[in-house]
């Protein structure tokens, strides 16, 4: 903690201090690679997926959801759950498929060996390229605003999470100056996606792409007031476009289905804490969020 | 400014205060859009650069530089200097090009209508495909590593340069719980690399590719201890693989260009702050970074 008077300086070294990091200080750590030895299940489908039903999880449930709803029967796939709270993430067997250590994390069996992907963006373009462009408009310019939404949620979706929302729900203390930065920068993101929703219906133009897939599950949920509680800090029902949006995504059958996948919070009956087959989604009904 | 008796707790309602901010504080908007009219300039080469020699303005000098070295003539471009300091960004011609009032933007005109790519790493990805998935490896597997460690790029360096490069070395004070945050996420990151690199030559495999065009503006800045002048506090030389794989790298001839293009820093003969031709480089000389 910083006394006023003597303000603080950084040392030449940094080092690591374990007892700071405020509520995900036990799953921060300086150093990368596996703390345990831990293989991953693997079930009867060509597609492995290691998740939890966060933002980042929900873009590729959604993803596969909607190529099951297009007939690709090769997206049906096995969902097991990552408790990263507990540490899972850290496992010998994820850090093999992913050695960032973040869910999600992609294993394809479908070929003579098995393929990794991660980074959820990647994986999206991944099962969009796998099948046949699926979710990726035909003209080229669409193609081209597709890629660049696709982009600007990776890069910026670490301001809203890594930055507002930690600094606003999560930090130990509020700091005023970086609750101030990110929500000032949500802010501008917020009116980024209003304005260009108010110019056409989806984020890449006339259908429905892979952009959408990638931003809906941070920026539908933020400006459904269902991120950080943060929704009048944040006034968010001011983006009208992102909302109108929002909520004609969230109707969409793979929508409803994806973001139960995966997820371990809300009503339990809204909770498919693991997904093998199309049938596991019968005893679920989603509540009231989006 | 918090008294430490009083801890800060946020408004119901966050406002603007125009007066926070930092180094940054006059670039940084709650609101998208332009502040003012300005059109373009557009050059006589297909491709149209907006950017400034920053990490991700690099990326995407060093991807032309790399295809015009491997003979694709349709990529010599224009390269249109954006004072990103003095809120060019902000121009209704280059909120135009990118909604998102971030360097770097791409226009192409050799189409029937100018197509805008916006987002470094789309823009990586777009002059990939549009010169016949260059630099992308053909087999499957390497495939999906070249994205995945190109989609980690994008959300990774939010964390470097927004996160640890804003509280280290710009914000008006220094904050040491988020100091010490981002330097344990940027070694964590630098790890992950480290570990990598120790396992193949380059990120996707045995192949230069998207990936390291991607990663190593940012990283190989970092770990050659010329971004932040935060060598020594993150302990940078530790990471001998990033180092081998860094030096590799600034040699190639395309590296050696695309990194003085838009530069507006270092030494003036390294400054090339307007491409035009291949030769506009003979009377540059790079001076020692990287």
């Amino acid at each position: 903690m910083n006394d006023l008077k003597q303000p603080y300086t950084p040392p030449a070294v940094w080092t690591w201090n374990k007892a700071s990091g405020g509520r995900f200080a036990n799953i921060n750590r300086p150093v990368a690679g596996a703390t345990h030895d831990k293989a991953l299940p693997v079930g009867r489908h060509p597609l492995q997926l290691y998740s939890l039903g966060t933002p980042n999880g929900v873009k590729v449930t959604v993803m596969l959801e909607e190529l099951l709803e297009q007939g690709h029967r090769g997206a049906e796939y096995d969902a097991w759950l990552v408790r990263i709270n507990e540490g899972e993430q850290f496992g010998s067997g994820f850090v093999a498929a992913n050695p960032n250590s973040k869910i999600p994390a992609l294993v394809d069996h479908s070929g003579p060996q098995p393929v990794r992907v991660f980074e959820s963006g990647a994986i999206l373009l991944y099962l969009s390229q796998k099948f046949g462009d699926a979710f990726m408009p035909e003209d080229a310019a669409q193609r081209a605003e597709c890629l660049s939404w696709l982009f600007w949620q990776m890069g910026s979706a670490p301001f809203l999470g890594g930055g507002f929302g930690h600094f606003y729900a999560y930090a130990p203390e509020k700091i005023e100056y970086a609750i101030d930065r990110y929500a000032m920068e949500v802010k501008r993101q917020l009116d980024v996606l209003d304005r260009r929703l108010a110019q056409s219906a989806y984020l890449a133009g006339n259908e429905y792409s892979l952009a959408d897939i990638a931003v809906w599950p941070w920026y539908g949920t933020l400006v459904k007031g269902q991120l950080y509680e943060a929704g009048e800090f944040l006034q968010v029902e001011q983006y009208t476009h992102v909302l109108r949006w929002t909520n004609e995504i969230a109707a969409r059958p793979a929508a409803r289905r994806g973001r139960m996948v995966n997820r371990t919070w809300g009503q339990p009956a809204s909770q498919l804490h693991e997904r093998h087959e199309a049938t596991d989604f019968e005893t679920r009904t989603q509540d009231k969020l989006l």
